[in-house]
């Protein structure tokens, strides 16, 4: 997959790009990852590539020239895949990223991430340029490119290849659909706090029921709405009725 | 505000804590931030900071000690501030993140991130030392590092005095709890896609209206949950099913 970055910032994403998975994973070529300076494409002697806004009003606006000369130089490019890359805005409007979203973005061969930064973009970006808008959350942030370090990332570590045995056991955790269970490593005692003496049993039926317990009770204080579409047993049912009860009676 | 994050990849941090916002605010003093690489807090000669967990299974869990050393050495710094940090355990299972919550992390004195990667944590940590856990979205990462920069960019740009004068009107635009309306600037026409004509009227009550209605028209079609705690006037309610009649005899 080849990823680029479009930014007035290229400096921030030096040391995310060349750190852990995103660097071994560009060091075994499955990603080629890339920042563009769009300034670079500035079509004036001041390099500027915002300007005021129509019908007045406080900040600037990135204009559309530029963005749209930096994507399609990328769009050219030799390596650039069979299909049209799929150019994302990360803009606070857009739809909130998720991990099918990531798993979505991970079978393309050339994304385009386009970052803002203070300013708002020219609408004709958002309308005639890109393919995608994505937030990653609620809130608000200086620029895109944090957002999109954070898509990046998540796109990346679902590329056949790149991650190591490190890290799929976490991965395939996440994958049961419900919260992780509790781990303890050692010391077996840590200034007074013991861990759960199952867990030094050696009896590993035992220890898979009390971790998928665990794991159920956590989502459903934590995290209900991830049970909605859970196939929970009736033998999940009956517990997590059992724990409710003796939650309910130790609050009163 | 003083920030540290314990991290086994403190050059992830660099870039980003040097440029921008953030960098501005160090520079400034409006903040003081700083990366931790808590495996100086090993206790083995090999410097390891993780172990097996108890009761098998794949994956590693970061130990207690380590974390818990590098917390109280923070905690015991000179310029911790009256009242104790919050530490912030970065992890899925956490709250997540929101704009409610920056505007609350932004009035306390210091905050310590904890940042685990690929790694589970010892739950000794989770039970004993940290204060708030928390989650940026529902997608999966290989690391707590990129978060923690997204809730430290979110929170430090709320400080007074962090903003220059060229970011706060883009930040005003969020407090109107609706999206933003389109913005356009110079050239009028590009590539045969012109300004709408209503922002070259110079008729600023007009502009003013315009902006509204394409504000609330955009979040009523993308963010509709976002209306929902929204004072809309009559006017704008009658406005707005307007549009979706016609919006739905378009489509008919």
């Amino acid at each position: 997959m080849r990823i680029d970055v479009l930014t007035l910032f290229p400096e921030m994403f030096d040391g995310v790009f060349a750190a852990s998975i995103l660097g071994k994973a560009r060091d075994k070529g499955v990603v080629s990852l890339n920042t563009v300076n769009f300034r670079d494409y500035a079509n004036n002697k001041h390099n500027t590539v915002d300007d005021y806004p129509y019908g007045g009003g406080g900040g600037m606006v990135l204009q559309a020239e530029p963005i749209f000369s930096a994507v399609e130089a990328l769009q050219a490019a030799e390596n650039s895949g069979v299909n049209p890359p799929r150019v994302i805005l990360m803009c606070p409007q857009g739809e909130t990223f998720s991990q099918r979203k990531a798993e979505e973005l991970s079978r393309e061969e050339h994304l385009i991430f386009v970052c803002g930064h203070y300013e708002g973009y020219d609408e004709r970006i958002r309308e005639h340029l890109v393919t995608d808008e994505l937030s990653i959350g609620d809130y608000v942030l200086t620029g895109g490119e944090l957002p999109a370090m954070v898509i990046i990332d998540s796109v990346v570590r679902l590329l056949p290849g790149a991650l190591g045995n490190e890290t799929s056991a976490v991965t395939d955790s996440f994958s049961t659909g419900l919260l992780e269970y509790p781990h303890y490593t050692r010391p077996v005692e840590f200034r007074g706090w013991r861990v759960p003496d199952i867990l030094l049993s050696g009896h590993h039926a035992n220890i898979a029921q009390w971790r998928r317990q665990q794991a159920l009770w956590r989502t459903w204080q934590k995290r209900p709405d991830l049970l909605e579409n859970f196939p929970l047993t009736e033998k999940d049912k009956r517990w997590l009725e059992e724990q409710q009860h003796k939650s309910q009676s130790e609050n009163e």
